[in-house]
């Protein structure tokens, strides 16, 4: 059975269900959950005023390691929009995320998975096995509000 | 010189601009586009009460014969946030809808374009040549409450 | 380390990359692997008979259960071409595709990952716990070819 | 009616249908179109020697600022691939390449349209308003060969 998993923080993110989202079978093509956790990923990033912006500043990116998604029911353009919850559960070098995407007309679980990122400087390439100062503030900062 | 084009209705929608939206260039890739101008049109036919759950209740679809658009400043993840406005302009059988593409961080008009539609009966495919009953009521009610 | 899996059939489909394939890091955006290997899953079971054309005649669906990938080294349009190596792993009620991205240009592995799909009938969405004779057929007739 | 228009080189280019290309309808969503003819456009320029590698050494960009695609008959996945043949019509700083779209299958013309592009120097952002010579002497080749 699926569960929760355990999570350091967490960010809902609204997300319309769109025309050029679907497939034949008249459901969200599954690869365009991809997208939809991608978006779900990047207001978290933001909630905790870590968004591509202080990124670029910071000289930092966070590529994708690895992605993963299993599907459990079908999304359609009548089900308008779909809620999506990220959660950080990993973050000391690796980072790791868990996403769950939800119906937002039916409230049901439809899909969930995760992504793996690294953190990288922009420039050199370098790839950072700690966290960097700024994102550790950042982490911080947001555990203090959700507390 | 670029004109906002003469419309019964219009409507605005606001759309995150995400790292998949992008391309090498570091902007939205053009094509791109014709996904936003889809959510908004989507948002302006949701607004009138004539969104895929109606349409499909009155057994109608609305098949895209034309899409353009033309392309003024450039759009990236830095700007967060694109508006969308939707200008419906003709919808007599066909429906012309215009949109105009801003930035949300500059309020610069990033791309404008448009896109034909017309009208089609579901099972038996029949091109409608006047709207049918349900559409042209839609119309009237949010015509009221726009004046 | 990573190795190639076993398994009972594979085949290779080249796509080319293109510009709407790529993000603002100048590389493949990961979420389009996911493209990149249903391409080269719908070139499998096209090279075994058993297409699009043939699921609809024999009143099949395959939707994807699960989908993974994991990222190694970047894809730019550079490269001009990925080649996809598509393997057919588990095939009995669930269907496990295990995928392999490489540059054409350098011949290094990019990306590795894997599919899960569950064989449902059309019309009535029942899911087969056993493949339909058909596909039995199909994965039958491949392996006397491949011997 | 619609006329194939003037045109000083062409490119055919095989493209498969793939089931992500497809929208609730059940056929090719209006907007990939878009793909399909940028595939088709890079395969023109790559034809005639001045594909991304080449626009990098010589440090330029071609930027869209104008895309148009009217829709004439579906393709769906049973179709399996289209032909897009790509026109250069426009060269002299402004670049204009028209396309049509078929079925491969049926060989029925399902779509067409066109692109306008700049050429940008890369570093400076400059326009060039007449054509580099390393793209006059690609496009002088070209047309030798055709001749």
């Amino acid at each position: 059975m699926y569960k929760t998993p355990k999570h350091i923080l967490k960010h809902e993110t609204i997300i319309p269900v769109s025309f050029h989202d679907t497939d034949s079978m008249g459901v969200v093509w599954h690869g365009n959950y991809i997208k939809f956790i991608e978006i779900a990923r990047e207001a978290l990033f933001d909630n905790i005023n870590f968004g591509y912006d202080v990124m670029q500043k910071e000289n930092l990116i966070f590529p994708i390691t690895e992605c993963n998604c299993k599907y459990r029911n079908f999304v359609s353009v009548l089900d308008k929009k779909v809620k999506v919850v990220a959660m950080l559960s990993e973050y000391e070098g690796k980072i790791c995320i868990h996403y769950e995407v939800y119906s937002e007309a039916t409230n049901k679980l439809c899909a969930y998975g995760y992504t793996h990122q690294v953190i990288v400087k922009s420039d050199t390439k370098e790839l950072l096995y700690e966290n960097p100062e700024c994102f550790k503030k950042a982490l911080e900062a947001a555990n203090k509000v959700n507390q």
